[in-house]
């Protein structure tokens, strides 16, 4: 009350709108995100359905819609009908559009309550601060300066996501053209072609416009590496982004994030690398006939796809059930916060094995790069993770019952549904409508569940007025 | 060194040993665990090697003698030969006296364990409840009587334990006898059977003494009740045991520990019941044929069992793909602490849920039954639960590698391995020896690696004489 008398009246509409807006991502950012997303999903549900959408003009059944607008929204790329053939080029657009709405949608909906609660839990750091000696604890970085963008400025950041979004989809497209065309594709083919794989390699979405998907082009390293690239800055995340687009050459001044974030992808890659050569180096159906280099490369193509990219070039199926089980888990930890991958995030696995070091090293302070994390993290971090296994044991437990497929299966395509990944055993596309259902919550849980769950906790921090008498339970 | 400068002299070789167990238990209860686990493994392995342990009198394999040594000694209830035929009345005897030392062993160790951490972080908390005014901080309970147990009266402890374990089996003997013979079986041998039955109930081991395993009982719900009754008590742990016995008419001045061990118990078992009656009602392998009383007793017994207890009424691997998935998730979280139980403990699956609804209501601390839990027992608790979940990980994609065998199979008598359940889809008596050694090692991890890693990290806490720049990263 006392904060809106003194705040300056509105004096348009826009003025009003943009207060509104404001007033809703200030009270509940996650509500906001989860309304703007399942009004996006109805929308786009009506829009697959139209015979328009579709190559033979008819209706699209309920389901098939639905699970289409959810995996295009979300930036999954799961399918129930065979996205090269069932769209008209105006639903070939609306995927397109509706990546890049979904992809930069979210991106830009998590930076935004990244800030509001690190503007909010900022406030409380500061006047921690206030009584705290050390001048180091407030520092420069991107998190940081997010603290000082004002809720108004809304526009200002989908602005400069949209055009880095912009910018790296430009650059993979003219990367990748030259080599659509050189495999006999038509020009003006190959540039819509070109368009729509950089738009999903950067949305991590992961559909393929072209019958066979990446088939024709799975020796072709320029094309192979254009997309890893773009699929790979998208699964950073905007805060990774942003800092290594400004301030690349001085590693020094990168935030915990922009460390935590970059250190443990290039764990999980390589951990992802290791164990493909290991597992499949003799497996006839996938890199059983390869030469060194080439398993190598795959490896690596396979492993930055978990993170979320979702594309792959053999059958996901030939694979064995222990590279099935890996690549689960992979897929099931994501990409970075405020990206365009899904999953729990690699900060969010870092900070549960920097509390079992802490642990193990008799620290009661889990620290990283020189830094300490306050414990609140911690438990922010078994929250998502705690939401993420129960949403995957739920939908596991559904699927199996309603299509009484086998395990290995079942797990990987709801694993990854949830983690947006969109890799498939080929299960999705086979499944009953109920199946189809049960599996389009899982990819919307995964989505918004796991950015808004972080953003509404972290929000709705207060301080407690009493103190409880303190008793140890014994764990493990 | 001051210490010992002022402690009395050993005035005999029992003092000298009792000093020297004495001060290995607390430098390192943990190393002490493993040590001696190791060597009654080692001991067991040659044992059961010897010609006069089997039937046929001939030399079992090596991995065969040592899989049965670690699970009799981690009284898991896992077999890669058959226990009812190839094991002679001297092997059969080895089996019941190791899962007696095995469980009650563990059990002794992880309570004083528990107690020498109580005793260290008691004294922490003592010096911190000196700077705060609140007395109800300092309150009575099991866990802090132990506080003042000496560690020289580790003989007392293991003598209370193992009357508990004695009269437990007795009571359990005595209900179980008569329905043994009831079967048509000859009184010596009844005799024999009631005994086994009784402390593979107790201990949570889950073999059986005769051909057919329960199929004989599995309309006898007399026979299966005191199964229950013995194998749920065993897997409640001993601090909760002691605290029936003594105060089980006082509710009130139960300590924390006890309460959310009995609430989260409960709680599984109900949601294991609910979960087996919807998914396999019409299973016509399992409860399709049964009447409704008949479900729901079933549903019970088999809930109780995936505490660890790993008695099965019928094949488990005729249960649905979803029953099997639930199963290996109660099976996972498995008992209590300080019991003949394993997985990463009820308590653990607590304290992530207590900091999950922590953050939920905003407050910056967990709470239970009017109690406040400190933060260092949530590190503790995601250190045992990455520990698990690691431990399951590598397992599986060991075996289904070796095995090539389905991941349904692969993860249940994994997970049943690593938490000492013993419930079996059949894959472990057709594993390859390299696929038995990982699964010993696999219990050998679950039953030694939590309770040791949960004292040895709690153990280890330190104090820290700077502090770092605080910073928080993004997660989820
Ligand atoms: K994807
Ligand atoms: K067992």
């Amino acid at each position: 009350m006392a904060d809106s008398a003194f705040a300056p009246r509105p004096t348009s509409w826009y003025a009003w709108l943009r207060d509104s807006v404001d007033g809703l991502v200030r009270r509940s950012p996650s509500r906001f995100a989860i309304l703007v997303f399942t009004a996006l999903v109805m929308v786009f549900t009506l829009l697959f359905s139209l015979p328009i959408s579709t190559v033979d003009r008819t209706v699209t059944p309920l389901h098939d819609a639905l699970f289409t607008a959810v995996s295009v929204i979300c930036v999954t790329g799961l399918a129930t009908v065979d996205m090269a053939t069932h769209w008209s080029a105006f639903g070939n657009v609306l995927v397109v559009v509706g990546v890049n709405i979904g992809g930069v949608g979210v991106l830009t909906l998590a930076s935004l309550m990244g800030m509001v609660i690190s503007r909010r839990l900022g406030l409380r750091a500061r006047l921690m601060a206030a009584s705290d000696t050390n001048p180091s604890r407030i520092h420069a970085g991107p998190v940081n300066e997010g603290q000082a963008i004002r809720l108004g400025e809304v526009g200002n950041l989908l602005v400069t996501v949209a055009i880095s979004a912009l910018v790296i989809e430009l650059v993979v497209t003219a990367l990748i053209f030259p080599r659509i065309l050189a495999v006999g594709t038509p020009t003006g083919e190959a540039l819509w072609q070109s368009v729509y794989y950089a738009a999903m390699a950067f949305t991590n979405s992961g559909f393929s416009p072209n019958v066979g998907g990446l088939t024709p082009f799975a020796g072709d390293y320029w094309f192979l590496s254009s997309l890893m690239m773009g699929a790979f800055l998208g699964s950073l995340g905007f805060p990774v982004i942003y800092t290594l687009a400004r301030g690349w050459r001085s590693p020094r001044r990168w935030s915990l994030h922009v460390k935590l974030t970059l250190f443990t992808t290039m764990a999980l890659l390589v951990v992802g690398v290791a164990l493909y050569l290991v597992l499949e180096f003799d497996n006839p159906k996938t890199f059983g006939s390869l030469s060194a280099g080439d398993a190598i490369f795959q490896s690596l193509f396979l492993s930055v796809m978990t993170r979320s990219g979702g594309f792959a070039t053999f059958n996901i199926s030939d694979l064995n059930g222990a590279s099935l089980l890996a690549t689960d888990m992979l897929m099931f930890i994501g990409g970075g916060s405020a990206s365009t991958a899904g999953g729990i995030k690699v900060t969010t696995l870092a900070i549960l094995f920097l509390a079992a070091f802490a642990e193990a090293g008799g620290r009661t302070q889990m620290e990283a790069f020189g830094r300490r994390i306050p414990g609140d993290i911690l438990r922010l971090a078994v929250s998502v993770v705690l939401w993420g296994a129960t949403t995957v044991a739920v939908s596991s437990i559904l699927i199996l019952q309603i299509s009484q497929a086998p395990l290995d299966l079942v797990l990987f395509d709801v694993i990854s549904a949830f983690a947006t990944c969109g890799l498939s055993t080929g299960l999705t596309g086979e499944l009953p409508p109920a199946g189809v259902y049960v599996l389009a919550a899982t990819m919307f849980m995964g989505r918004i569940g796991t950015v808004t769950l972080a953003a509404a906790l972290a929000a709705s921090q207060s301080r407690q007025l009493f103190s409880r008498p303190e008793e140890r339970p014994i764990v493990g």
